[in-house]
C-alpha cells in the first residue's frame, strides 16, 4: 500500500530524474561548444545552470519536509538522506558542464582542443554524457544491475584520461601549453562528471537494497 | 537546559573539527611533499586518507542514529543535516590533498613546480592550509564574524589562480608541457580545498543563524 510519504519520496525521485535529464543537456550542449568553438550555446549552459540550482533547492526543501513532518526511520530515512546527496551531486555535474563551457567560450573564435587532441577528448564527452543519461534512467528504474555496470565503465573514462596525458605530454605535442593545459582540465572536469554519475548510481544501489555495490556485486 | 540529543549533537561537531584537523595536517604535508620532491611524505598523505575516510564513516553513524532515534525537527534537523554535507566536503578536502600527494609522487626524484611558479604556489597552498586551520577553529567556536571573513578572503586564491595561469602561459615559460599541466591540476585542487573549506564555513553560519551568509553580511 502506498503511502503519503512514499508517494512523496516518489516526486523527489521524479525531481532528481528530470534534474539528471537538465544535467544531460548541459553536458552534451557544453561538449557542443567545446567542439565547435560555439559561444552562443556555451553561453546557454552557463546561463541554465540557474535552472539546476533552483531545481536542487526545491528537491531540498521537499527531504526537508519529509524528515520534518514524517521523521522516517531505517531505509526511508537512508532514501531520504541518498536523496539529499544525489542532488548535491547532481547540481555539482551542472557545475563542471559550465567549467567546460567557460573554456570553450574563453577560446572563441579558436576552438580549445587541437584536430590532435580531439578524438581522445570526443570520446572522453561521449562517455560522460551517456554515463549522465543512464544515470537518469538508474534513477528512475532503480535497477541495480544497470547501477553495478555503470561503475564498471567508469574505467574507460580512466584509460582515456591516461591517453590523453600521454597525447599532450608527447615529444611530438606541438600545439603549445595553452592548448594542453586546457586539455587537461577538460579531462578533469569531464572525469568528474563520471565520477559523480558513478557515485549517484551506487546511491540507488544503496536505496534498493541496503548494501553497497561492492557488496550486492561481489566485486 | 542541556539534553542527550545536544550533547550528541556536540560530539558531532566535535568530530568535525577533528576531521577538519586531520585535513589541515594532510594539506600541509601534501605541499612539503610537492615543494620538496618527498616521497615518504607523500606515502603519508595517501596511506593516511583511510582515517579520514573512517572518521567520515563515524560522523554519518552518528548523524543518522540522531535523525533516527531522536526526530529532529526545524533548527535542530537542519543542523544535523548540515553536518552530514560538512562531512562530506571534509573527506573530499582530503581526497584532493591526497590528488597532490600524488602528482608530488610522480615526479621524484624531480620536484612538479619549477622555481618559476614556486612563489605563486607556495601562496596557494599556504592560503589552502590557512583556511582549513581557521575553518577547524570556526567549527569549534561557531564564530559567524570569522566565517564570513573566510568567504572574503577566498578572493585571494581566485587572483592566485589567474597569476598561476598568467605565469604558466607568458611567453618565457621555459619549463614545459608537463610542468605546465602539473601547475594547472594542482592549482585547481588547491582552489577546491579552498572552495570546501569556505562551504563548510558557510554551513555553520547557516547552523548559528538559520541564515545564508549572503544574508547575515548584508553582502
Amino acid at each position: 500500500m502506498r503511502d503519503q510519504f512514499h508517494d512523496q519520496l516518489q516526486s523527489v525521485f521524479d525531481d532528481l530524474a528530470a534534474i539528471c535529464r537538465q544535467v544531460e543537456v548541459a553536458v552534451g550542449r557544453a561538449t557542443k561548444a567545446l567542439m565547435n568553438g560555439d559561444v552562443v550555446t556555451a553561453e546557454e549552459v552557463i546561463s541554465a545552470d540557474i535552472d539546476i540550482d533552483r531545481a536542487r533547492e526545491r528537491v531540498e526543501d521537499a527531504a526537508f519536509e519529509l524528515l520534518s513532518l514524517q521523521a522516517p526511520v531505517a531505509g526511508d530515512l537512508r532514501t531520504v538522506v541518498a536523496a539529499l546527496r544525489m542532488v548535491s551531486e547532481l547540481e555539482r555535474m551542472g557545475d563542471l558542464s559550465v567549467h567546460v563551457a567557460k573554456i570553450a567560450r574563453l577560446r572563441v573564435p579558436e576552438i580549445a582542443v587541437p584536430d590532435a587532441a580531439r578524438p581522445t577528448m570526443s570520446r572522453m564527452a561521449a562517455v560522460a554524457e551517456d554515463m549522465v543519461r543512464r544515470v537518469a534512467d538508474i534513477i528512475t528504474s532503480r535497477d541495480v544491475e544497470a547501477a553495478i555496470i555503470l561503475g564498471r565503465d567508469d574505467e574507460e573514462m580512466d584509460q582515456l584520461r591516461r591517453n590523453s596525458f600521454a597525447e599532450l605530454l608527447a615529444d611530438d605535442w606541438a600545439h603549445g601549453v595553452e592548448a594542453a593545459v586546457d586539455i587537461a582540465l577538460l579531462g578533469r572536469y569531464y572525469e568528474r562528471i563520471a565520477d559523480h554519475a558513478v557515485s549517484v548510481a551506487n546511491r540507488v544501489v544503496f536505496v534498493v537494497t541496503g548494501e553497497s555495490p561492492h557488496a550486492v556485486s561481489g566485486n
